[in-house]
């Protein structure tokens, strides 16, 4: 395999699984682990989750949110009393059925004791509404206990067959929100709430453009009267799920039988909302903005904003340009920046350079002593490339604009490459065309009968999925009638499509 | 049951489990779960964990760690390369042996798949030494790879007999420090830089006056080379171990086969330590400070620092008083602190003195029409029950000097209690005495001999265990050689002893 000049990783034209896979290690963002379909992410990789949990931690909570923590198993009589949401979850999952080991008394090691046995077995949660709402029926009597606005940050555990690391393992971290309301359009108008919220992240925070939008019957949360999504396109082409806001309705209350009294004294069911987004996210903000020198991590969510590199050969000059950059980074602190100067004394310059581009710093300052002779030091953009030179006065508002810069450019790039992978079809011919290859192909939009029928017969020939219903037509014309691309029957409006992760 | 007027939870004196107990679900903290020995951490009790977090993560950043995430499940086979720590950890713990339910073709329901049984079975983490020394043996290779110091806040799963909200709980919430060294001093250093830590958070921040020691080998984490801990008194008695720094020596490296080149080309293994603090700090928090009335929290880590109560039965005066209310809100939000104004209008200002009361909330405001119109309010203090008059201007200035003196005194009550259950006993009658009742019975500084079989006697003849070994003894003679207690014969030094949760 082709790799990239002394990086270590393939190029994205090259393979852009493999690039993806090298990316994600060598940034230092995980590594595999030794369990199955789990990773193990690393403190640079947890940083960047870390400022993502801040920034949306800081959004739930201005939206009236509160934290809270459930268990982490579920019995699993639980999972048996939402029909629809046995199906979609309760299947695939890590059974704890022993709660003690011993001694194998037939050779070496541990087994589990066949003397503790759990007399139900218990679930590790890939999701926590039933063990919520069972905790909700006890809490709500009356409306006077209405609105519960819940967040939880939690561990899951789904066994995925096939897993790649941020985008699909079987354990991931992520936030999911319960909500308890007394109507219908109070819990509808919750998740709209929080879909602006995840709209909001993704777009002003990790710089990825969203399509905003409604699930498909077929590809709505299982227990859910509807689900909203934000959908993200990668730079090979592929769509990605990148948060999900469900309107549960009253299944959840009538499974675990949670009435509450209204303020004209009936009993009625409670409505509920969940909603959650998870550390996929960095692996959606890893394929949409990185390119064949590795990471490009918008500098809002950063795990670092700006790096020094002080250079020098000898002693003396390498303490005078190491004097400056602690001033310098000094400065940037005290401005609330995230900032790290990389002294080591056996790397040079170059290898400084590739090791930081590799990891995603939007803005790096090399302090050379002839720039410093001239009072000044270059500046370069991890996004773009380029560099500037600029004075020692200057150092503070020219980063400050260096990272407003890259934060509206790595997002206006991201979006004039949705733009232009982003297609009207209204022929089967010319889909199935576009999807006539293996990987992705950008968003196709396109009419469509509103079946489940026609849904799965095009999934079937193209591997193309129903992605959303914008809530926002991506063209006014959007939202006009048409004929559906694949049946021919009347269609209310376009819809997107596109193979996803 | 004897229950204290109109706050539904008995009193300390008639039933300190019970009180505890009721306390902990009263006050909004947390509840009981569906699952066995797991609980549910309410809004309330998660806002003043995160306040515990952040004081936490921002001392460990400072000094130098980061943050990381391992995976939950640990093979099997993981648990049996550490001898000692088999034997200490992987008996009561969560087994997953399948993943995948499905239909019971014998009935309704779901059953573990019997096709769907794993090829090793994992642990559910009780503590992740071995899933992470599996990763740094892959990442340490040279001296120039460490050190490594790593945190992370994570659930584990202990299979508790016997479980109490918050102190002893199957799972719980906690960090975990783990980290790598060159050489023995500087795992020694680190051990000692966290506990330094803990200390500081016990004292400076849940006002909780620590012990901290050092464990005997009967009570050190199996595994560990030596273990200090930090250890705090209940109101009941009792010592609390509120906190662990291990030295793990080479032992995980061993286990692992974690070696790295020395700066002189040496292979060693590498030097480890590990240390931890849960949830069960909030069970250490409440048993320390609270009363009849219900929870008393330091204003430092207080989930909210003041509640305001604004007066009047018409609503002209409310208008008026929540005006007020909302106001000082703003001027003492402005400065950084929590603020919650209560602006039910069905229930009595009694009732919602008494609802605070029970949640701990450190100040309280009372806006009522008579004081304002002489331009005041009245404040009272949550841990002693003061009230005084104050002149609207004067407000912001005296919340700030209660929150402090509140934080100060909450603190010098608890260190006053534990002077006062203190006791150094020179022979076994008296000790036996002491220990004579069923419940705690404070701290016995006394001899020992140092070995084991004296430890055990002295635990199965009254349930009291050596809690710590203190680094700073609690009086310069307790480092004065002597007799032994119980087997009078030689000590080094006076020990610790108390019965423990």
């Amino acid at each position: 395999m082709r790799v990239s000049s002394n990086l270590g990783i393939p190029s994205r034209a090259d393979n852009f699984s493999e690039w993806y896979n090298e990316l994600v290690q060598k940034a230092d963002l995980a590594d595999y682990s030794a369990v199955r379909g789990c990773m193990v992410i690393k403190p640079h990789g947890y940083a960047l989750w870390e400022n993502m949990q801040r920034a949306l931690d800081d959004m739930f909570k201005a939206t009236g949110h509160q934290n809270a923590y459930f268990p982490l198993f579920i019995p699993k009589s639980f999972f048996e009393k939402e029909a629809e949401h046995v199906d979609g979850f309760a299947k695939e999952c890590a059974v704890v059925t022993h709660h003690r080991l011993k001694a194998n008394p037939n050779g070496p090691g541990l087994i589990p004791d066949p003397d503790a046995v759990l007399e139900e077995p218990l679930i590790v949660r890939p999701t926590s509404e039933t063990i919520i709402w069972n905790s909700y029926s006890k809490w709500i009597q009356s409306y006077r206990d209405l609105p519960i606005l819940i967040n939880q940050w939690a561990n899951v555990v789904r066994w995925e067959m096939r897993t790649r690391m941020f985008l699909r393992t079987t354990e991931f971290l992520w936030q999911e929100g319960h909500t308890a309301h007394a109507t219908y359009d109070e819990a509808e108008e919750e998740t709209k709430t929080i879909l602006e919220c995840y709209r909001s992240f993704a777009e002003d925070w990790m710089a990825v453009p969203v399509l905003v939008g409604l699930k498909s019957e077929g590809e709505k949360f299982k227990g859910a009267d509807h689900t909203y999504c934000i959908e993200a396109l990668t730079q090979d082409g592929k769509a990605i799920q990148a948060g999900t806001s469900h309107h549960l309705g009253q299944n959840f209350a009538k499974a675990f039988d949670c009435k509450f009294q209204s303020a004209e004294g009936k009993l009625e069911y409670v409505y509920a909302t969940s909603w959650g987004v998870s550390t996929r996210l960095i692996g959606t903000l890893i394929m949409a903005h990185s390119d064949d020198k590795g990471f490009v991590c918008p500098p809002r969510i950063a795990p670092i904003q700006v790096v020094i590199v002080p250079m020098g050969k000898d002693a003396e000059t390498r303490e005078r340009t190491i004097g400056v950059s602690r001033s310098i980074a000094e400065s940037l602190r005290a401005k609330g920046l995230r900032v790290k100067i990389d002294e080591r004394d056996k790397e040079s310059p170059g290898a400084k350079y590739n090791h930081w581009e590799l990891r995603g710093v939007p803005v790096r300052i090399e302090v050379g002593p002839r720039d410093l002779d001239a009072g000044s030091v270059v500046l370069a953009r991890r996004d773009t490339g380029e560099k500037a030179t600029v004075l020692l006065d200057d150092v503070l508002a020219s980063v400050e604009a260096s990272l407003q810069a890259a934060q509206k450019d790595i997002y206006q790039k991201a979006l004039a490459f949705r733009e232009a992978n982003t297609r009207r079809v209204d022929t089967w011919a010319e889909f199935q065309e576009i999807f006539s290859g293996e990987g992705g192909a950008g968003f196709v939009v396109a009419h469509w009968d509103g079946t489940q029928e026609t849904e799965d017969a095009i999934s079937d020939a193209t591997k193309a999925t129903i992605r959303c219903i914008p809530l926002v037509p991506l063209h006014p014309s959007d939202e006009e009638p048409g004929v559906c691309v694949f049946s021919g029957k009347p269609s209310a409006r376009r819809v997107v499509f596109a193979r996803a992760y």
